[in-house]
Formats: C-alpha cells, structure tokens, sequence
C-alpha cells in the first residue's frame, strides 16, 4: 500500500470551512488506496498573531536576549491547533485520525531554536499509526530537542516537515497551496505562463531561491537528497472536484523531455552596492565580504572592473534589500583600512533569471537572453551565472518587460 | 528555602501588560527569598476562542462522537502561549525562567480526556529546576496521559494544576485573581461584607460548591487532602504595591477563634422539579433518582412529603438550571413505571446557604436563620443541611433581601 504526505499550508486551513475542504482531499486519498500522513501549517494569520506577542513580550527587554525557546513554545502552538481542529474533522467525516506533534512522533532537532532543522524522525511510530489504518495528522514546523524542548524550523517550516516525514516514511509528498502548480513564470506578470507538469529539483531549488515562492528552498534540498517526489497542487478545488495534476517536482533522470529553459524566475527584494575607487591589491575583496560574512549578511552577485585611471577599480555586488543600509554601514566601517573612495547603494533594481537543466548541454542561452533584452532596450547592471541558471540585475522598472521579452524568447509560451 | 506556588487566571494574563504586572509579582517573591513555580491560565478570552472552534469541527458530525483528546490538543494550546510569554517576560526582566507543558513535568492524568484527574506528578524536574534557581512557568489546565496524549482537566483546572503542583514540591500555593480574597458573603450584594483573614478547607468547598466562585471545587479538595496551605489574593494591584494580605485557606485546626458561620453564600444556578401524587410505596424513589443518575444529572436538595390523600406522596427537589428540561423528560419517561399525577417545574428559585465550621458544636444556627427570614418575609421552600452548612431554597426574587438579612443575623458585617 502507497504511502503519501500531504501539505496544507496557513491558507489552506485558515477557517474551519477549508480545514472541512482539506478533509475531503484526505478522505478521497484513503479511498483511492493509500496510507496518508497529512501536515498542517498554522491557520493563517494565527502565527503572525503569535510572533506579535513574542515581540510584546522581548519589548521590555533590558539587554537581555529574547529567549528563542520560549518564543518557539509560543509560536508552534498555532500548528497544534490546527492538527487537532483537522484531526477531529476527519474522525466527524468516519476516518480513523490522530494528531501527532512535534515531541510525539518525534521529530528531531538540533537546538537551533527558531530556525531549527531537523536531525532525525524515527518513523516506527508514524508507520505503526499508518499500518493501523489512522490517518496521521502532524503539526508542521515544529519539532523537538535531544533535552525535550520545542524547536520550531523558521518560516515555510512546514513544507520541511513534510518532506522530512515523506522521507522517513518511504512516501510520496503532495504539497497543497494556494496555486496548482509550477509555472513558466509569475503569471500575474505574463498571462502566458504555463504550468510545468515536471520540474527537476535543482531547477526548483534555483526558482525557490529566486523568488518564486512555491516551496521553501530547504524542502527542496532535503526531497533532492532523499529522491522524494514532491507534487505542488492547489487545496482550492470545490467539493467533489479533483485536485488536477499539479507540478511534480523530480530527479532530473525522470524529465524525459527536457527543456533548454524551464522558467523564467524575478526578486525585488535586491540592493546593489557599488564601491569605487578601490586599491587594486590582494586582500581588499577579503576584507570587505569578510566583514559582511562576520556580519551576517549575505552576499550574491559580485562583479569587479578597473576603472579608467590604471591602478584602482571599481566593485559592484548585490545583498538582500532589508540588509543593505547595514551592509553599508560595515563597509565604511573598514574604509580606513581598505581606502576605497566612495561607496552608494542602489535599492531600485531587480533580478531576472533564466532557469533551465538544459543549459548544461546547450550552448547560445546566455546569447539569447542578453539579445532579448537589447531588443527591449534593458540595460544589464550586473550578471551571474551557475550551471541551470542566467541571473542579470537590471534597473527596477524594467522587470514585468524583461521577464514577458524572456518567456517569449525561450519558447515558454508554447510549452 | 520555601517553595512557593503562584498561579494566575485568565483575566490576570489578559494582556502582554498583565503578563509584565505577573513577572512583577514573580520577581518581588524571588526577592523575597522563595523558589518559585507559576502556573497560569490561557489569555482571557482564548480558550472560548478555541472551544468555539473545537464546536466548529464537530459539526461536521455525521453521528460519530466528536473525539475529546482532539479537543484537548486544541484548547490546551492557550495555556502553552501564556507560559511562553511569561517565561520570555522573566527572563527580560532578568530573571532565570523556563516554561513546562504538561508533558514536560510531566502532569500524568487518567485518560478522562476533557475533565481528566492527575494521577501524580513525579516532582523530581520541577526540583531541580527550583534548586537550580530557575522559575519554573508551568501551563495549567493541562496534563499528559500515561500514553503521552494531551489530556486537559476541565474548566477551573488550572487551580487544580497549582495546588497538585503545590503538593508534590512541598510548597504553599497562591492562588491569584481578581478579587483580593475570600469575603463573607458577595460584596455586591452586601457592601458591608468583610474579607475574611481566614477560612477552613471545608468551609471553602461548601462556599465554592454553594456557587461564590473564588476556587474551583477540585482544587480545595486536593489543598485538604496534601494539606496545602492556600491563600487567595489579588494580581490586580499597581506597580510597586504589595498585592495585600488576601484569604488563606488552612486546616480547621489552624484557625485559632472559629466563627458560628463564616460566610453566606447564594446560587441562583438552580431549578426546583416538583413531583405531585406519588404512590407512596418502596422503590419510587429510587426509579426515578436511578433514572436521573443514568443520565448524569446531579439532584441536590430533595424533600419527600404526605399528600392531603393517604395514600399519594409529593416530592420536590433541586438539579442545576441547565439539565432542569432534560430532567423534566427522563422523568415523564418514568411516568408509565411510576404512575405520579404531575411534574412541574420552577426556574425561579434561589438557594441560599450560611456556611461555618462553628455549626458543629453550637446549636441554633438554624432557628436564627428561619427567624432572620421570616422577619424579612422570605417563605423558604426547600432545606437541607450538612455538618457546617444550612442551605434554604427561596423565591428568586428574595436572595439579595435574605443574603443582607443572614448577614447582619449572624453579625458578619462586625467582624
């Protein structure tokens, strides 16, 4: 008998009407034949409500860290209530159900408290449950540690949880949300987006991490090291509708066809920082993302170039928008000792990316990307590249015309 | 060094404001000297917020009964968040605190899920804890079954949980609310009613029975039976001010000049059924209080008496408001088996009770109260009586008039 994880996400579960809907997803997979283990986020909304409070409660701070631990107590139980709000729906629709939370299966962390991950889930409980002939149904994002405490596994957690516990299990993972699948690109953007039907996992992981936010990146790397199949489809369906076939998301062996470009993926969330004038000697590019690595800020694009005067050069590198006034503040910490000129941050850009395994045997993608967008007149700020993936900065308001010039030119309308 | 339990209701942890009164009230009996343990309630408001939804869940019934573990996995969630905020709140304050769930303790209870009774708390965690400095924050209402399932303890169970808690440390129990003790009789009624210094374990379940809802029943049986020393006491006061001397709840032996009556105390929660023409024959009686017992409806006072007719009896007696129409027709039910005339039943009633361990060696008491009612005109329905207390069923109308009047007859407004 086949065994499958679903996820419902906070948006899926937000009232008792969809909690009702999500129980009937459950039931026509116990009829169709299978051992199910459902995970539940909280109730949207709730954990906002919660962290609220957590914050409340470190504002009177007097120098003291906020305690992770007890903000993780607080926070995971809106995954809790949800597991047994679901748990009782479906025992009132006639299925044997229980709610398993992080401490009972037990899903293993590390002390990491906030931002947890998971070490282990010895699945003899859960497998016992399912053999039984129970749906199980756990409390995402949440798990425990060696000492007994609850550790919650950060933002989007819950699809973690899910793809950990499919992997402990042997099972298949159905990860339900808000839309029903993968697409060639945002489709608020280009109506012309199509669903993908298969996506390999490193193309997903690349989407995920450049703002397509279908799945967590975590989750995707933890399916991609235990070779689970993920299927993304939409909890949305009326009653006695079925869910459709949704993206599954695979090794890239089981995509027979392959495309050259799978997708064309966009972030806002950007800054450009920009340096000139800099010594052109060993150690400066050390210093200055030392600093950033100490700091906590990551880093993504980099490009250097020497600037017309032989014997300084200019650098431009990209950071997350929320973290560029800091990253600032750190580079002019060390100007005394790098001597640079002039530093200026640039928040008004966006990056573009063209995604695709096919990359890794076709050569002219990169060629075709930049003349899409010299067609347009886009202006390329910044590139970067990996083996799957074509990244460019550009100015802001040019993303929506840059992202429909690309699925155009790669075909992605006529999948 | 004394242990000391503090526990604190929903409306004391109504807000994150509240929660920093509580710390405050924490941190000064640290101060002090004592090892603390707190045990707290939801947030005001929340566990309706969860029980509604719970109720929600269950209307999907289609027969099957709604699952009270699954109901205990959402409501007990309420007081995991208090916990957690206030464990965040001591530590800001800079104070070592962590908080306990009911499996962490563990709280064992039996598998009554939804009104379950604690079976034992090994106290060996929470010790080391209280020795190693730390406050230990523990959920109230909540418990963990020998097979590590949720189990909550029933409406009130929070005092319940602090007294238990209290009994396996060792420690005296505070009991924090919002009044500031245990007064005479209810101070909007009487206006000259006097807070009482002291009160015995006996006289304090008849008043939390008799419907003066300071302390939940169960939690002063447990306190008599560990002999736990309980004081009642106010969380509701400024900044800096002391919460004041409150009530202490003690052995009868601890209460050095013992009063005739201590308080005076009202329900208006009751129903009075009255049964007319009863074949006066063994083995009516116990058809229809058999009856009501199957059904689980809980009769207090009764009183059998002759009909003008020889041979018919009629018998009136008193079951909570609630279950007065369910108790109506599991009585006509009987009707054919015991052949009575007529039932009727009176939701106008109120009982009214004079409360002392006192009674026991001094005669009287009741003649004053019949006395003190006839002066005020009050006709008196129903009696019963008990060691150390003598309740009357009256009019509705009448229980402000007869509360005054008993008061002032038993000279509790001088004490």
């Amino acid at each position: 008998m086949s065994r499958l994880v679903m996820k419902f996400g906070g948006t899926s579960v937000a009232d008792l009407e969809r909690i009702r809907r999500v129980a009937r997803l459950v039931a026509a997979e116990i009829e169709a034949g299978h051992q199910v283990a459902v995970v539940v986020s909280a109730m949207a909304g709730k954990t906002n409500e919660l962290v609220a409070w957590t914050d409340g409660a470190g504002a009177a701070a007097q120098g003291i860290d906020p305690s992770d631990d007890e903000y993780d107590v607080v926070v995971a139980s809106g995954e809790q209530v949800t597991a047994g709000l679901l748990a009782m729906t479906l025992r009132n629709m006639g299925l044997r159900a229980k709610s398993w939370l992080g401490w009972q299966v037990p899903i293993l962390t590390d002390e990491a408290h906030g931002k947890a991950r998971i070490d282990e889930i010895p699945p003899e409980k859960l497998s016992a449950a399912l053999d039984a002939g129970e749906v199980a149904v756990v409390a995402g994002f949440q798990g425990v540690t060696r000492d007994g405490r609850i550790a919650t596994l950060g933002r989007g957690g819950s699809d973690t949880s899910a793809v950990a516990i499919a992997a402990s299990l042997g099972a298949a993972c159905d990860i339900y949300t808000d839309v029903d699948g993968v697409y060639t690109t945002d489709p608020r953007i280009e109506s012309k987006a199509r669903k993908l039907a298969k996506v390999s996992y490193e193309e997903m992981l690349e989407m995920a991490s450049l703002g397509a936010k279908v799945l967590q990146t975590r989750s995707v790397e933890l399916a991609m090291a235990y070779h689970v199949p993920v299927r993304v489809l939409s909890s949305f369906v009326e009653p006695g509708e079925a869910p459709g076939q949704g993206t599954i998301v695979c090794d890239e062996e089981e995509i027979v066809e392959k495309r050259i470009v799978s997708g064309v993926a966009y972030s806002r969330d950007e800054a450009k920082i920009s340096l000139f004038g800099l010594p052109d000697h060993p150690g400066v590019s050390s210093t200055i993302f030392g600093a950033l690595a100490d700091a906590n800020v990551n880093v993504d694009m980099i490009v250097q170039s020497h600037a017309r005067t032989a014997d300084t050069a200019n650098m431009e590198f990209t950071v997350g928008r929320r973290d560029a006034q800091r990253a600032v503040e750190i580079i002019r910490a060390v100007q005394p000792q790098v001597g640079f000129e002039d530093v200026r941050v640039d928040e008004d850009v966006a990056k573009v990316s063209v995604i695709g395994v096919g990359m890794r045997s076709h050569a002219g993608v990169a060629k075709s990307m930049f003349k899409a967008l010299a067609d347009k007149g886009v202006n390329i700020q910044v590139i970067s590249t990996s083996e799957i993936k074509i990244s460019v900065l550009i100015d802001a308001a040019y993303t929506e015309l840059a992202v429909r010039a690309l699925h155009a030119a790669y075909g992605l309308d006529q999948l």
